[in-house]
Order: structure tokens, then sequence, then C-alpha cells
């Protein structure tokens, strides 16, 4: 089992309560999911019960769960556990929280503006955590770099076994589900508990032909035609942290259209991995990547940022798009995702995984690298 | 494929359009991904490209989507489909869509505080939409049904199949995989499509022994052992909608003290589907349920409210709880879990789905009406 251990947890837990005076804050209640799990190692699944971390800016941080959550929270750093029985009960359990904490001017990370509006005085919005989790540490790169290989590993059993599963007369659904399960596989062998919360997990999408041009849309009973592109999306967490590979295949002989899309594509993977330096902007890193699809008179295919942050969620912020002004600092994580789409024709994408460094950005996904277009022709 | 009609969501869109001048406001903008599905069809995954559907209180209904799901958006009832590029965007696209909508005085469902904080004046949060969806309409309440006869379907082969499981050495994730997998296939086969959002799925959960104490434990790699406790719950979404059954089995001879523990959570499940009458409250409900197991000398094993609302949502308002004073209605639908949590002893629960009438409650989960304790006995 690849997990964090509790000494990164107390660092995390140190670390927040060190910035709370700088902030003005008396302490913070975590309610965000994400956030309680990356400061306290309580993994959990979100529901209508609130779960909430308080840190004070001295003394122990307390956790406050449902009084069915009890064991699975004795087993994180946090040894004050508080319990209410249920939701929603005669006080609403974040009101119920703001109490306890005892806060004068108490930081929260997110609330419903219904929920936020029956809290009392001296209760303000802080994205403290949220900034902290933007810039990872050795052990969380090391999870990422993992979960990255695992992607490749499941591209290239597309890459090697796709073409028989066509030629057989199978459909989007025949690979993913053949890609999937040798991946997943993989993982419970190497990574062990795949059900366990936090453990290893691959997810993944395959479409092919004209339905590639859906961004979003959802893999089907198509069999891939000759000379279509199909295009794989792979997205693995181990330990509960994520990170993504992705190619653009082609069923048999490409048309030099085609191939044009496909190195198009590589050409605004390579300019964004080359953007991605400490004190750029992710908007610039954006801007410098999609401006390659453009000169390339593809500027009308294009239907969405080159990427997101990645970490204990598999979108988080801060993010390649417009309007994300902030600044790149060694140890954040991003997605690059080419994306070429043409509504009723075709669609190509390419997903890279990119971690900023002093210098060059590194690229933990190494399919790309190793698979340039010529090699993601498959014979069917 | 079983899904609802447009006709039920142009009902619908119809319905939340009067409701709207009797709440006082000249529109209202559905942020919350339930709320926007069951006003307009679109059956997406919510992601941080928020998605905003806006009923005025006279003219047509704009929905409101990020660039990459247009073609998405393009099959449901509504025709007016507005896009922005990206997230986070130069503006916030909740600011955009406020803007767009134009209303004087304009209802939001659920927003977090730091978005609303930067909205304009004139938005109040409104709970129309949550309170129109308490009460399921016959076309709801039919997918319902299908959804508990699955459910239950799924816990006949864990009666059937699990003791033969354990006989060959089996786990508690032994017996889930083959429960899920034969309730999967069938699903398949009859219902149709299960990748699609809104298609058919099943979710279910097995502990046994000590580990049944842990009401929200994860199934593992263990052995059930004989006259243990073994809960079996089962979650079965059809067309979207959601159902529960669940029953407490027990590998080979129970001992007198099980066999009064199933039977307290029986007379608990009987006593909640007695509360369940239109004028009485939820919380009444939950009272009435759960005195039951504190007369059998059972309080302290209480560790979770009685049940939760169901339908687009497997958890869903109103809530059969402590606080929750909404009133008993004719096509309101609940779980009914009695659960009994005896830290490091065992640990009972079951499951049905009920469905509030003018008269007594209909159950659509049969299987602990067909299966009293003693037919919960597997053989090992």
């Amino acid at each position: 089992m690849m997990m964090l251990d509790a000494a990164f947890y107390r660092r995390k837990l140190a670390q927040i309560q060190a910035a709370l005076p700088g902030a003005a804050l008396d302490g913070i209640l975590l309610l965000d999911t994400h956030n309680v799990i990356y400061a306290s190692g309580f993994w959990h699944i979100p529901s209508e019960r609130p779960i909430g971390l308080f840190i004070p800016a001295s003394g122990a941080p307390t956790l406050f769960v449902p009084l069915l959550e009890q064991e699975n929270a004795a087993d994180c750093v946090v040894s004050d556990i508080r319990t209410y029985f249920e939701y929603p009960g005669e006080t609403h359990p974040v009101v119920w929280m703001c109490r306890e904490c005892g806060a004068k001017r108490l930081g929260i990370d997110a609330v419903d503006q219904a929920v936020f509006a029956r809290l009392g005085e001296g209760v303000v919005m802080s994205a403290l955590v949220e900034h902290l989790r933007w810039i990872k540490e050795p052990e969380e790169l090391a999870l990422i770099e993992r979960a990255a290989r695992y992607a490749d590993y499941c591209l290239e059993q597309v890459r090697d076994h796709a073409g028989q599963v066509i030629r057989d007369g199978g459909t989007e659904l025949d690979i993913l589900r053949m890609c999937l399960s040798a991946t997943s596989a993989r993982i419970r062998e190497e990574v062990g508990e795949m059900f366990r919360l936090g453990g290893g997990a691959v997810v993944g999408t395959v479409h092919s032909g004209p339905r590639a041009a859906l961004p979003h849309g959802a893999p089907g009973h198509r069999q891939p035609q000759p000379g279509e592109p199909i295009i794989a999306g792979i997205g693995v967490a181990v330990g509960g942290y994520h990170a993504e590979s992705g190619a653009t295949f082609v069923a048999g002989e490409p048309s030099a259209e085609v191939m044009r899309c496909l190195r198009a594509a590589a050409a605004c993977d390579r300019a964004a991995i080359d953007a991605l330096r400490p004190g750029a902007t992710c908007a610039s890193v954006n801007a410098a990547a999609l401006a390659v699809l453009r000169d390339a008179g593809l500027g009308d295919a294009i239907r969405h940022r080159i990427g997101h942050g990645m970490g204990l969620q598999g979108h988080e912020s801060p993010w390649l798009a417009p309007g994300d002004k902030t600044l790149l600092v060694p140890g954040m994580v991003f997605s690059n995702e080419p994306g070429i789409y043409r509504p009723g024709i075709d669609g190509y994408r390419l997903i890279d995984s990119m971690i900023v460094t002093a210098g060059a950005a590194h690229v933990p996904s190494r399919f790309l690298a190793e698979n340039p277009p010529e090699k993601r022709i498959l014979s069917i």
C-alpha cells in the first residue's frame, strides 16, 4: 500500500498553523473533503454529513465527524475527535462546529451560501490550504510519478492490442475494458488494495471517428473504422494522487490530413512543456500552447484550455486557462491536453502530466515522448 | 433504455416557472447538478466548470455550459444554449450567468460563499426546486420500483450463493463481486446501456463479524466466520433514480443473541413503515423507529438516523432524522435503515425503500418482507 505517512500530515498541520497569523486568522475550519484529507490523512467519501477539521493558531486540531465515522476517524493524526449524531440535526453541524471552534476570526475554506448565512460574525472565506496544496512535496510527486507510469502502461496496452480488438470486431468499449483491466490488475498486484480509499485506481475513455469531436463524450458500442483517429485518455490515482496520460491513435493507414492534425497536437504539447517555467503565469502557458494550434489553422477546433492542476483531485486549481494569473512555482503539477475537435468530422487529444521545476518542466508521463504520431498507427 | 421523456422535463420547467411569482422571484438560476438534470434532462457529470439553468418567470429557459459540453447539451429540452470558453476565465462563469439572466430578483439554488460574494445585489438563495423534487411523479416512482427490484435480486444472490462462496474459502469481497456481477449483467440485459449517464448502475457493500460494527466500513479480504452476521447493503439506479435494499445474513447457525438482534432490527423496520404516513414529520418517523431499538435495550448501539430521501441522488433531502420537521406528503421516497452496531462485537443493518402514499407506506423493496431472519441463515 503506497500512502503518505503520519509525518507528512503532522508537517502539513504545522505549516497551516504557522500561516494563520499572517492571514489574520485565529483558526481555520476546513470543510472541503480534499483539504481535510490533505491536512489530516482522514480519508473519507463526502456526503451530506459535514466533516470538519479545525486548526487553531495555537493548540491541538479538532476533527468533527458524524457518529458513524468515529472509528474510521480514529486512524488519522488528529486525536481530538468530536462527534455529532446525525444530519441535519436540531443544530446544523457546521453551525455546531463553528461554535466548538471558538475562534474570534475563523477562516473557512468552502461552504454553501445557505449555510454561511447561518454562521456567526467573524467567519471569513480563506483559500490558505488550497494554495498550500498547489506546491507538492517530493513524496507527493513520487506518487504522481507512479500514477503517470500506470497511465502510460494503459496506453501501451492500447498501442499493442487495440488493433487486434478491432480486427476481432471490437468496439470502443472493448478497447477500454481491455486496457483498464490489464492496468487494474497490475496496480492491484504492485500497489495493493484498490477498494480502500486513497488506494490505486484507473479510469479512462476511448472515442473514435466523428464522436472523437466530443471532448466529454462517453465511450460506446462503436467499432473504429479504417483511417479514423481513436482518442484514449487515461487517469490513474496512486495513494490518492492523480496523473494522466493520453494519446490519439489511428485505426490503420492515416490520411495526410490526419497526420497533419496529429503533428499539430504534438507541437502544441511541446509548446506547453516549453512554456512551463517558474515565473510564467498559468494563463500565459495556456496562451502559448493554444497559439500553436491557431498558427496551424486549427483555431476553430479549440474547445478547451490546455490543462488543469492535479494532486489529490484529478482536476484542481490552479488552471492553465484564461483568467488564471497564478505564477508558476516549482512543485506545481498540471495536465497538458492539446485538443483538436471538428464536429461531425473527427477529434484529436493528447495528454501529458507536467511538473514545474526550477528549470525545464519534468514530464512524468512518457508515452507521448516515446510514441510520436507514426508509432500510434494501429494495424487493423 | 429506461429514461424519463421530454414531456416530463417540459412539465417540470413549467411547474418551476409557475412557482416563481409566489417566491417573489423574477427567475431562478439552478447550479446544482441534480436540479439542472431534474428540470432539463441534461445529464452531466459535475466538474469545476459550472453549468447553469436559468428559468425566468416568463419566457424561455437558458442553459449555460462550457464550450466543450455544447453538443451534449443539444439533446435536452432547452433550446437556448449559451456557452463560455473555459474555467476560470476572465469573468467567473457564475458571475457571467447572473449577468446574462438579467433578473432583478434572482433565486439561486446552491453556490459557494466565495462565489456568492462576487454576485450582484438581488441574488437570494432558493430551495424551490429541492422542495419540488421531494414529491415524485408516477414515472419517477416506476424507475425507483424497478431499481428496488434489482437491489432485491442482488440480495437474493447473496442468500442463494454466499454460503457456497464461504465454503469455498471466499471473502467479503468475493461475495460482493458475485452478487454485483450477477445484478450488473441482468440490468445490462434488461435496461440497456450502463455506461451512459442516467443509465443503470449497482453498488454495494458486504461486511462481516466485528467489522460489521462500522456503518461506513469498506469490504475487505475477510472470510465470514461461523455464527457471524454479514451485512449486505445494495444501491441501484435505473434511469438515474435510486433505491436501496439491504439485509443482515448469518454465516451458519446463529446464537440466541444474534437472533434477538436480527428480530429487533426487523421490528424497527416495521415501526418505520408503520409511522410513514402523510402528516407525520420526518423527525417523528425517525423517533418512532429508533424507539423500538431503545426499548429492546439496544439504545447504545444506535449510530445513525433511520433513513434519507432518495431520487436522482442516492441520498437527498428530506431526512428521516432529528431536526427535519418536513411534513410527509404522498410521493416522497425514503430509505429505512435500522442499524445496530456494537464496536468490537458485531453489527446488523437492514434497508428497505419506502414510498409515502395517501394510506399505508408502499415498500418497493420486497426482500425483507419475503425473507424474515430465519430465512437469512446461510449454510456454510
